[in-house]
Formats: C-alpha cells, sequence, structure tokens
C-alpha cells in the first residue's frame, strides 16, 4: 500500500517534503559552518540557571509530582503572571487572563490560523516570510495575499494580517512606526485581526526601540480586550528553545477560544516545563538578555563587516538592527539551491530565499544567520561563501560574452 | 469589540465553552472526592526514577545544552528506537522510522485528523467515544458516524475509524478479538484508515491480553509499512502525563506526512522531556506498571464492592477489565448534569456521560474514575453519591404516584 492509496486529506495530499531540509540534514557535522537555522547559540545558554531551577522543581516531592501531573490548558499561573506583567513593561496592558501558554510560538501560529481561518480565506503576510507561519497556515488551506496588494474590504476582506515587525525572519528587516500603524489601520478597515509574531523583539543591537503593534493596539483601543491584535511570544530566541514554551496576549475573548483550540490540540503545555521557565525567566531574563545581544551583536558585525570585505558585485544586503538573519539577493541569474549544494561541499549551510516565498519565487536569494558561529567562523564562512558566489557570477559572465 | 464582532473560523464560531469544565474548576478543593479525571495517582509517580533521569540529564553541560536546544521533529532517536522495540514487544515489527513522538497522544489525534480529514469527511467512532478526540476531529468539521451504522462505500465512505479497544474512555469496555478483526475488516472494505488510541491498553487488571489491532493487521499484511493502523500510544497513564510525550506507531511513507504536519503545529515536542522520559521507561516502565496495577486493580475491585453494596434499584454498570473508569446508567428521568452540581455541594464530582456523546444524548450516564481515591475515600463517595441518585429516584417516583 503506498500513501497515494490512502485517502488522505487534501491539505496532507499537496504537502511536500521539504528540498532544503533534506539537505540541510548534513549540517550537523562538527565541521560544518552553518549559517542556516535561526538557533540560538546553546554556548549561551545559562545552564546554571536551568539546573537551580529544575532542583527547585524537585525540592520536594509534591512540587515533583506538580511537575509530572496534568495541569491547566491556559498555563501555569505563575508563569501567566510573569508574562502579563512582561507585557505590561511593553506597553501591553495585559493581565494573566490575556495570556496562554503555548507548545512554541509555533503553536501559537496553528492556533491563530484554526481561530480564523476557513479554507480559502485571506491572510495578509509579507513576502518573504517566515517559512513555519506559511507551514501552520496552510494546513487551514487559506489564500495567501502579499502585505502590499490592493485588499478587498467586505466578507472577502482578509481575516489575518501576519507580520513580523522587528528583525523579521527572514530578511532581518524590521517595520518603521508608520507602517506598524499603517497595518493596524488597515486591520480596522478590513475587520482583520493581526497576529504579531514577536519571535526576535527582544534581540534589538541597536536603534531605538519600537512600539509593539500590539501596544499602539491597546493604547488606541484603551484596553487590551478592545484590540485585534494577537501577539505571539517565545523564549525559544532568549532562554531556551528546547522547552518549547511560548505565548499568546491577546483580548481575554479570544485567549479563552484559542484554549479550547489548545485543549483539542495537545491539552496543555507540559507543566515541569512551564515550572522552570517561569524560574528561570523570574531569576535571569534580564541578565540573559544582556549576555546574548552583546554576543549577537559582535557576530551580525563580524558578518556585516566580512560581507563588506569579500561580496563580490551585485551582491545586495541590508544591515539588520537586531534578530538573527542577513538577508541576501544575488544577481539574477544565480540560484541559490545550486549553490548550496556547492556550498555543503565546502562545510558551508544557508538557506536558500525560496523557502519563504509562498509561490516558488525569490530563488536568487539567501539567508544567513549569524547566531551559531564565532568572528573566526563567520569570516571564513563569507569568505568561502562570496568565493563560489563570484565563480558563478564569473560562469554566468563567461557563457554570456 | 465582543468576539462576535471579530470573523473567526467556522469552527471557532461553533466552540462552547463546556458546562462540565465550569463546574469542574472545583475539585481541585482538598476535600472534594474526585471520581472526575482520567488522571493518575500523583502519589504513584516514581519521583525517585525521575530525579536520577533529571540529574542525568544535566550530567555534564553538553548534555544539558542538548536538552535546552532545538531537536528534530520525528523526535529524540533513543526514545523512537526505544519505542519500536516496546511496539514489537506488542506485536507490532517497528522500527524507529516507523515512529513518531508527539507531544501527549492528544497532539496524535490532532495530527492524524489533520492527515485525514477534510471538512465533512466521515470519522467513525463508538458513542460514546473520548471527548478529546472529538474536539480534535471537531476542528476539522467532519461528519460523526456511530460504528454500528450501516457504512457508505465509495468515495463517501469514512476515512478514519477511531477505536479505543482497551478499557475505552468513557466506558471502561474492551473490544473482543473477533470485534477487532471487524473493525479491521471494515476498514479494508472503506478503504479507511484505523486510529487505535492505545492509551490505557498497559492498564489490565484482569483477563487476558488482546492484541492491538495494530498487531493484527501487521499480521495480515506481513509488514507495518502495509498496514493502515495508526497506533497512538503515551506515558500519560503510566509514567506521567505532565512530561507531555505521546507517540503515534504507524506506516512510515504515513508517519512521514504526520512529521510534516507536526512541524507546522509545534515544530518538536520539547528535547528535555524526551531524553528525561527515555531514561525513565528505560530504568523503570515495567516495574511502575506492575506497582500501578497493583493499586488500580484494588481501586477498581473497591468501588465495583461499594456500587454492589449501595447502589439503588435502576443503576446499571459492567466491570472493566482495566483503565481507570467505570460508566454507570442512570434510570432515564435522572439528570447527571444536575445530579453533578447535587454532588459537588457534598465534595463528590464525576463527569456527566452526555459530554462523550457528539449529539447531546446520554443525559443519564456518568463517568467513575477510580484511579485518583483510596478504599477509603471510595467507599465514602460511592456511598454518598448512591444516596443522592437514590434520592433522584425517589422523588421522581413520589411524582409518578
Amino acid at each position: 500500500m503506498t500513501p497515494s492509496e490512502f485517502r488522505l486529506s487534501s491539505r496532507a495530499q499537496s504537502m511536500k517534503a521539504s528540498e532544503i531540509r533534506e539537505l540541510l540534514k548534513l549540517v550537523g557535522k562538527p565541521s560544518m559552518i552553518s549559517f542556516a537555522g535561526g538557533i540560538p547559540d546553546p554556548g549561551l545558554f545559562n545552564v546554571g540557571l536551568f539546573q537551580d531551577a529544575w532542583r527547585h522543581a524537585f525540592g520536594g516531592p509534591s512540587i515533583a509530582r506538580e511537575a509530572l501531573q496534568y495541569s491547566t490548558t491556559e498555563g501555569y499561573a505563575p508563569l501567566r503572571q510573569w508574562l502579563a506583567d512582561h507585557m505590561r513593561k511593553l506597553g501591553v496592558p495585559a493581565t494573566a487572563e490575556n495570556i496562554l501558554i503555548t507548545s512554541g510560538s509555533q503553536q501559537g501560529l496553528d492556533l491563530v490560523g484554526k481561530l480564523l481561518l476557513d479554507k480559502a480565506s485571506k491572510v495578509i503576510t509579507a513576502r518573504p516570510t517566515y517559512l513555519g507561519a506559511l507551514q501552520a497556515f496552510s494546513a487551514l488551506e487559506p489564500q495567501f495575499v502579499p502585505l502590499e496588494a490592493p485588499q478587498p474590504t467586505g466578507p472577502d476582506a482578509a481575516r489575518l494580517i501576519y507580520l513580523v515587525p522587528d528583525f523579521a525572519n527572514p530578511t532581518g528587516q524590521t517595520m518603521s512606526r508608520s507602517a506598524r500603524q499603517n497595518a493596524l489601520d488597515q486591520a480596522k478597515v478590513l475587520n482583520a485581526v493581526i497576529v504579531e509574531d514577536a519571535a526576535y523583539s527582544s534581540l534589538r543591537y541597536d536603534g531605538e526601540d519600537l512600539p509593539a503593534i500590539a501596544a499602539l493596539d491597546a493604547a488606541e483601543a484603551g484596553s487590551i480586550d478592545a484590540t485585534r491584535t494577537l501577539y505571539c511570544g517565545t523564549f525559544s530566541k532568549t532562554l531556551s528553545p528546547g522547552l518549547r514554551i511560548g505565548w499568546i496576549c491577546g483580548p481575554a475573548t479570544l485567549i479563552r477560544k484559542l484554549a479550547m483550540l489548545k485543549q483539542g490540540a495537545d491539552l496543555h503545555t507540559a507543566s515541569f516545563n512551564q515550572m522552570v521557565m517561569h524560574q528561570v525567566a523570574e531569576m535571569g531574563f534580564d541578565s540573559q538578555l544582556e549576555r546574548i545581544r552583546s554576543v549577537y551583536r559582535v557576530r551580525r558585525d563580524a558578518m556585516l563587516a566580512a560581507l563588506d570585505h569579500h561580496a563580490p558585485p551585485g551582491l545586495r544586503w541590508k544591515k539588520p538592527e537586531g534578530g538573527m538573519f542577513i538577508w541576501l539577493e544575488l544577481p539574477d541569474h544565480i540560484d541559490a539551491y545550486v549553490l548550496l549544494e556547492q556550498a555543503i561541499r565546502q562545510d558551508i549551510a544557508f538557506v536558500p530565499g525560496g523557502a519563504f516565498f509562498p509561490d516558488g519565487a525569490g530563488r536568487n536569494t539567501m539567508r544567513l544567520s549569524f547566531s551559531l558561529s564565532d568572528e573566526a567562523q563567520i569570516e571564513v564562512g563569507i569568505f568561502k561563501l562570496c568565493s563560489l558566489i563570484g565563480q558563478q557570477a564569473m560562469a554566468k559572465a563567461v557563457n554570456v560574452y
């Protein structure tokens, strides 16, 4: 029996294994310089703090039993409270009732899709945008519409506007204050919900902090419960991705609906993980942020300097003010998928930018992550990569003339 | 802005907050005797084993960093291997490629729904059946069809047959060997996939072990990759629910599709939890099973004895051979929802059986769980509950005559 003989859902029939994923399975080799994943450097995890939190969570048998038992779908109350306080510092006047704990912010995207999307509903996204959002929403079989396109209003209007305002995955770019305000105005005209993916928002290295769209929305609406923004946060880029703790912050009526959807999806997020993450966040969120920001800033600068130094003509990029990514645009005729195969043979990895377009565009683009490599690796990796790109550009030139 | 003003998906519009959930929020009171949740007794968790595993997982900084980092969607390789070995002991010839780790078996149900169901696709279930399966599948807006109904074949045939063969939630009943065979035969006729929910299968207290449907299927097909059964397992009823570790075992082609769906749903299950669960399963799965079986057997027997002793006329139940539940059928005119309100005032909780019917039937039924209470509490709780039922029956009698 082959899978084509099973009657699968139309979403499952249209899924394809990612060619990139197959290529990147090789990235685990120790000799590899990886600019591929949007992955924190594990050397920066505050292992000591987690050890303390783990010890605390089984300090007595009754706490250990709580950590091992079922818990509520909405999440561990002290963590919800900590996150409400955290959101208030960002200008979003949340209480614990406005917070749903999720199994990573990826689950947040799955749940907001389920909340808002029927088959063929319209979703507005930047183009390119986060691959995982495209995957999560694709399970609902919506229609993706680019942010820049003219938007119909009325019953056919888009229901969901997905944005990564800060240091976006994959482009590294940040929405200006006025772009945020425009998006909010547009959401009101369309009667759409904004999903604000804040995965990288804490990782600013220079420039001034800009308000979260959720904060602009709450300031205008006068109360979080009158807003139309669902803010998806995560500890994955700051404290630890392996514990899978994210959150959604938004109006309590929608949070309650999202909790019902979460109950069907995985009952609740692991009790132990929430208790540990609460303890670690309480003890060391700010100091961890300071530490990783200073390291990633140096790595970003090293990658920018290496690009300035080694880039062949025709390569374009912009400086990101934070996050983990630099987005490269190659000369039109260079295919980043072909380049990746060559690069992997030289122990360099990155993600071809085409993966981040819903429609197969962007084959001449690539995403470089600077989070996982030290300055020396970045210098070597960018040198090799730029040489490969230069050779490709040259090969084309020879063909033409 | 009230939620009705948002344009939500049709699934979200049709969701209703569970009246039972609201009532059962009171169950946390220490004075309460709870026959409500299908919840393991936390006093039986092997805290020592988990402590050892936790210590092991941060025995060195490099293991700790692995536990805190992203990992693969398919799951932690040693745990997949342990589970493949476990499945082989159950007669299912699995390799690691046939195993997907899930965030509890609830996520397994969410994923198999996404794999198989389009809007209005038919799902065959027992009636009553597990509430969480109804919730997970309802997000796909299928049509629920009772197991006993005549089933059309062809393109309109049901795509998914959901079964809890052992000690079912909520009825406690077990499918005979021939009923399992019939279900498999029917799945072949319909070209449907069987989802075998094995949440309670390890908890047999007497009678002889019956083969998993997945084992019958593999024996007939000659290879697991030629089967049509997706077996959903979990550690929640044996080792710990709070770590949220379940698995799906099935043909590799479907497991790969399910992994793609899981990637969109939550990227992967928490790394740390998988490492800890692997260690605990390796060290103590069998001994833990022996321990909890002996305790739960005594509690089941205590509940059966108390019912025999105190039940008013007209109350019906069957002895379960395992699991956590006894299903009561009350005289037709007694409403278990009304009874629950009265019972809670006397510090007794249970789940009204109507919750487990997709269509509002079964208001005169209730599910009692014996897992969480000791023998003395069971005796007191059943005595009080039977008195309440007796009063209700009497009240009706007075009205009639």
